[in-house]
């Protein structure tokens, strides 16, 4: 932390501003500069000693700026914890070397739909089966979901077809019910900042696949998984996919791939891209999905539907069975290209 | 709903396109232009027909845009709903010739900072108290309330002071314990979309005060009150509360004042703005707060501390008592001007 | 300049940066600290140095984050120049105590609409007259403006109102011509960091009102500023007039009235806020002008036209003459409360 | 162009509003709806006409909503121009099949430093020069560029080299000066909307490359495209270079790489990506690289330094002469997968 003085701040103020840091128990060091005077803070600050200590500053005289210095997720940090994770959810592994695909219709509409999916998404190739069954959606007018009967349907399909399965839990109380029928429990983005839902899945002991909220910085995004990870749970998966557009005409989201690059440098965790929410239409799912690849992330989570055009939700955005399969292929190519077990 | 056909678009694919529209049981219109042919569908739609609709069209050649012109929402609409919304809350009215201040501390940190913060808001003229008892916060390391220890806090102090009482509930399975012990149920700007909670708020009859998300639309924040009121909760307040800023250097928000005079024109429902998230700095708190008045809103939550720089939360955006009462009684002032009772 | 060492950073890594630094002739400050370790560069650096200075460091290994601890404005800073400027404009000032209302066509479209118009910001009360001539037109299909027929309008209307005039340039080779006819030259949003135009302004000796770009942040918009003060201009006048938004549906940008009080904390320049730009809708420039007075602003821009439906450019934000002098009533009475003089 | 009535909107309303419409000289269309009724105009409106008409109809009673059904540019649309343009600048070719490598430092410091860096330009297999003489820089400390010095230093080293040459204009009275110097005008993303210049550097005849800039919506970008293609010149290159970042931390800008697919189904022009701007940062620069590859772009421009630590500007995001050869490398190993030429 580095408190820069006012250009022109007296021995009073400065002195005021190293007596408040005292109170805290931490120790200033003023550092002269040419025409302004700075104070940093070298010990290692709690976030709560950090909020104390800028409150109190910002309330005296002098003060030009406060800056942090620091990032605020350490159990998140590939600084702090050096080796990169690798998930495995039942042989599935998300991590180093390897490149999984999650494929799937949004929503679980019926036994039929679900399982024709199921092999559709088998037989091309991809290890992971997604489905809806509590849908969160903007519209209370909007299908919501089959809830428990679509997870049966899910635990049911997944055994047939050795797929392991993902479905999102929308809430802390509905955390062991969702556990009992999926493999790996998916916190959607308008739930990336429900607390009590994070610290319900962490203690679940199930995997988590965490995604990004559309207005979430990189540092928002980890303290979300430091969350999980400070409950125990060290399996955890990060998603992006798509924050606030610049521009709504043409995609539904900005689908921000700098930020796999960005989250492969700064943490230990397993990035995977959506982006079927991530631009919201499905004839930009393909480019993106290779480019994804190309970005670093550890795999991609891609909507398929057996008939889009008659999808209860998120038609807009879903493969059709062809265009999967197709797309599936090319990833196939590239991996070997670069160096990814798919 | 109009599907524009893009520039030389053959008879055989406006064909196709009615026939995809009609068997959604509905009739299309075709509209001849100069150079690019529409198809209209003049029918109200649910929200589902047209994601069906939308996404068997998104399937189909020749076709080059599809707009919706219609709102998404209804119960909370002015249009279909003309006259405006008076939510009053023991005597305390938040609607049309009222500015009601809701005041006091982001967190309850014990009885002794409780009642004092309660004195001095009421001693300063408002008439609501606002303190959090279950707190989200983006980091896990940060001071997370008293829980319900806070709320027993707030229910006596509320009882003494006689003011109303407002706190946040952020899941679903805590509704009934906090609709105990205060008088508004608050969701949070991080919870706009946490529909299970929303359900279960609308559900228990309380007042409800509904945060912005910083990245929610008009739209999608309406919708959120639509489910609100579609649970069948007619007291629904609103709350601007800052959005995703561009620029994190000097405001942790951007307050969207305009939104008060859009909300006004297209909702029945009371507006309320926090200048306190909206812009996190304490200095920009009674600037803010005044032209929210008069941009329109019809009152007020700012966050006012005994002793900010000793506060256990959000200090840096937290006036002081002196400051406190010095906003009140300018507000006091313009509302005369504006016509308002405080 | 702060650079915060990598948690683990060896002895060498450190003294690796230390030679960095060193070798742009600035001596580092070693600040040890729990976890880890940070570099602090004490001198006033130019902002040349601090690119070199960032680039050298970006390089080598152990460094976790380089983060600027001071404001990269100078000439624009309040801290530099502790008194506030008055702007004066043969007679009419921005600035402390005042209150300019600037009001107006979008377009000089003929010398009766502009001469009616002018009359009628005159007996409305305004002091300041706009009126584009040269039109910066997103699209190439629509009116450009009268070019110098426009300015010769102006400054004939001009004379026979009394009213000062403010016109838009919108290159630097064009300064010489339209400082010609009018009294303000005005730099729009989009050539905000057009820095030949800039150059050019500042060189006229013509008080400069210049706009802030969508896309600029508070720096971007000082440092723009700078330019114009570094170029010996004194006579800036800043204009808020909306940012890019999360939500086009329901206004045309979103204005960040924030920044009023932001600016007036950081600069020592005049701010005016334009609320016909920065909501694009008419019915909502009336409460943001409001607003945007007890923000603290300096004055305002306005559009007016005799005939909204009839007019070339942006009719669907500018005010009819009634609405505009109904406003100027409103503007005045709260003048008195705030103890400005309009 | 669509207008919704309000719900309960009365016959003279609708009347108004068909009369208004008549006035312009186009005939209103009207769709009975079950809750609302809709006024469609079918025939093609010049951008004018759309301005005045809705001008005219946001002052009717009764009208809820106007929705512009088409989309605003002609020549830049593939819709109407169904051929992908090819932009051939001394054989190096911008379109389909192609992939072409733009390189080199962001400014000419020296004849030294940039025939060193075209010859590793060349060495690597980049086929055009990049460099600038003529520098925007935020601030007015910062290295502004050598000017015409450092055209004739292109001139001359693209002589030697026989690469394709590209330098930015920064203003339109300047175009004829760096046309006699360079192959290919760089519209930077500050000067996207200088109208002035790009009616200028249409009239050039040389190819355009254009930036997009951080606030353009895709719609902008095309309408600054149409004025260079409205002034005559086909040659014009697209370049996404970074939107404005939701998180300034670890980026400078948001790449948008879902920007190609959408560009590339909306333009017949190239589009070129610029990973060194859009992220900022030069670890982030070879995996977006590849990934606007796969994304379809047409090819990349890339900032290359032979010492970034020493570079006069935007050390931080240039690359080593050895990370821009190893992405070379990947490239062309990419460009086969894909079919394309480098």
């Amino acid at each position: 932390m580095i408190i820069l003085m006012q250009f022109g701040a007296t021995q009073a103020q400065i002195d005021a501003v190293c007596d408040a840091i005292r109170q805290h128990q931490v120790e200033p060091l003023v550092l002269p500069g040419e025409d302004r005077l700075a104070i940093g803070i070298p010990a290692a600050l709690s976030a709560e000693q950090k909020d104390h200590i800028e409150a109190s500053l910002n309330a005296l005289d002098g003060v030009s700026k406060i800056t942090h210095t620091s990032r605020p997720y350490k159990l998140a940090s590939l600084e702090f914890h050096r080796a990169k994770t690798t998930v495995d959810v039942k042989g599935v592994k998300f991590g180093p070397g390897y490149f999984v695909i999650i494929g799937g219709p949004c929503s679980i509409e019926s036994y039929e739909q679900f399982s024709k999916s199921a092999r559709l998404v088998k037989a091309a190739g991809a290890k992971v089966l997604r489905g809806g069954a509590f849908k969160p959606r903007t519209s209370p007018y909007s299908f919501q979901g089959l809830a428990e009967e679509g997870l049966k349907i899910m635990k049911q399909v997944g055994e047939e077809t050795g797929l392991v399965t993902i479905s999102e839990v929308m809430s802390g109380d509905m955390v062991s019910l969702v556990a009992q029928y999926v493999d790996i429990l998916q916190i959607g983005a308008r739930s990336m900042q429900n607390f009590p839902l994070l610290i319900e899945a962490a203690k679940s002991g199930k995997p988590i696949f965490l995604k990004r909220s559309p207005s979430a910085t990189i540092d928002e995004f980890l303290l979300a998984a430091e969350y999980l990870l400070n409950y125990g749970n060290k399996n955890v998966i990060l998603c992006e996919r798509g924050i606030v557009p610049l521009d709504r005409s043409y995609t539904r989201n900005t689908l921000d791939l700098a930020s796999v690059p960005v989250l492969k440098e700064h943490t230990h965790l397993p990035v995977v891209v959506d982006p079927s929410h991530g631009t919201g239409v499905s004839k930009y799912v393909a480019p993106m999905a290779k480019a994804a690849m190309m970005a670093g992330a550890d795999g991609l989570m891609i909507e398929m539907h057996p008939d889009p055009a008659a999808a209860l939700s998120d038609g807009s955005q879903s493969l059709t069975p062809e265009q999967f399969s197709c797309l599936m292929d090319d990833l196939r190519t590239l991996s070997g290209y670069c160096g990814l077990k798919m």
